[in-house]
């Protein structure tokens, strides 16, 4: 490949956020779609009380897409900053308000273009869709008085925070228009690259709006697959596999060229190579962890993986 | 003069912006140094939740002196916007919250380089002081039991509305310490710009700032005094001549170069001519209003009269 690979890079919050952190030690060529349905903390308040897209984590995109250069980093160190006070702007994360702020003068893509050269952003981060999402889960065991039946929980904080199984996801209002630019972006790609994150919450919901999972399942790019270190919270316990078909049933025409899992996670899944088959994909094993024993990938242990396989 | 003059404007809120919009034709080596006594609207707000100076007046010098192009107009366009919606965001200027957010990693000086740079800002702006300010004001006729007591008022949004008369300003605490760079600029300066602008809250207080007002008395620069185009709110009804009085009572030791008054403002004050002389000034009379009626500076108009008085 005579220039660098171009990367679609899908998620949300921190997974997303440690993705494009090892994804841009690879490339500058890099997108980020990312999902709307944030309706907790400072982007649940800013919806609530402005309307519109929940921007908290397309600005933690655009501060992990930072210049590397002392303006960029400074004032991705501002925009990820929070207020703390004893009144209605707790909390509030300034890159929040301020892309709110720009929201009100240019549309949404736009917006964040603008806020992207404000921290010399090598790349670009887009919304999923421009339409905010909300999403459902149908969980078992949420409610202890019935612990077998299952029932619906509403809310993206309140799906990642809800006791039980979640056996699977869906959007609110039901098949959302795609962002265009988004579908672009992953028509366009060399890669395109799910997780890591939050399965539920921010990994699958690319997978349910319906522009978006065509896009994925017919792009010429390769699709990579990374799954999380360690499952936590609303796939705690799962295995790789149980990963996998999660996916599939979300996503039941997706096919899949390349799945990184971490070397222990990977370890006692008898399921993993025969479901990743059935998906079409080969399955990278690597140590993929940080050092400190944090729940977390390590940026540059999952950079090298990713150069490998992108740039050889 | 082989160099355009380097000019240090002190005031506060739309006078000092109408300044910085005028000074900008005719130089690019400005220095806008700020009042930060504001108690009122957004400003009031930031002050009494996250403590600290009042970011308005800032705010808006910052716009008035944003890049000539179509970036610095941009962010100039989104800092000076504020939010609507039914919940406690409403009302903040962008502006307010983006300085507050910088404010937390930089000092009030450097944070505010930073934004200039956002701006594309040609120039400096300033804070008078580190330390939030309060007004306090003697007003007569304020309390309408007592029409002929004075009484004291406090803060710069009361002053500014107070029924009566109002006699003198105050600054609390006392005696605050000027900002250092802000003297500097003022010793620096070919030319000290001072008006227009709200008398007693915008352009009074940085004569009660003792540092600031030994800078202007002792300056190398000529001090050029703006009147008003037309007194309105806390000097309705106020002769020029009695403005001049004002400035002498609150700085007994300040003489002026040069004094510019709107022609319609000058044709009735008997006495104008004679409290300038008292003041070492010469009397500047031009048209200087807006053709649209309203009680404001014509930016080019004005421009006019600096470009003459300190270019030549």
């Amino acid at each position: 490949m005579d220039h660098l690979p171009r990367v679609t890079a899908l998620g949300g919050g921190h997974g997303l956020s440690a993705s494009l952190q090892a994804l841009r030690q690879v490339t500058d060529q890099l997108c980020a779609v990312v999902t709307v349905a944030d309706n907790g903390g400072s982007s649940g308040r800013l919806r609530g009380e402005l309307g519109g897209l929940p921007p908290g984590d397309l600005r933690m995109a655009l501060a992990a897409l930072c210049g590397d250069d002392s303006t960029g980093r400074q004032w991705a160190g501002v925009l990820q900053s929070r207020f703390h006070s004893p009144g209605p702007l707790n909390g509030h994360a300034i890159g929040n308000l301020l892309i709110e702020g720009v929201w009100q003068h240019l549309g949404p893509v736009e917006g964040l273009e603008l806020v992207g050269q404000l921290l010399h952003v090598q790349g670009r981060v887009l919304p999923m869709s421009l339409v905010p999402l909300a999403i459902e889960a149908d969980v078992i065991g949420a409610d202890p008085r019935r612990p077998d039946d299952p029932c619906v929980i509403r809310g993206q904080h309140e799906v990642a925070v809800a006791q039980g199984e979640v056996l699977c996801i869906r959007l609110v209002p039901d098949a959302p228009p795609a962002c265009p630019q988004a579908v672009a972006a992953v028509e366009d790609a060399d890669f395109i690259v799910l997780g890591p994150g939050s399965w539920f919450t921010s990994v699958l919901p690319h997978l349910v709006v319906p522009e978006l999972a065509d896009a994925i399942v017919n792009a010429r790019g390769r699709r990579v697959l990374t799954l999380n270190v360690v499952p936590a919270g609303e796939t705690e316990g799962f295995s790789p596999a149980r990963h996998l078909e999660l996916l599939a049933e979300h996503a039941p025409a997706l096919r899949l060229d390349t799945i990184i899992v971490d070397a222990a996670f990977a370890a006692d899944d008898r399921h993993l190579h025969r479901y990743a088959q059935a998906l079409g994909a080969e399955v990278v094993v690597a140590d993929l962890r940080m050092r400190d024993g944090s729940a977390r990938h390590d940026p540059l242990r999952l950079a090298s993986v990713y150069r490998e396989l992108m740039v050889g």
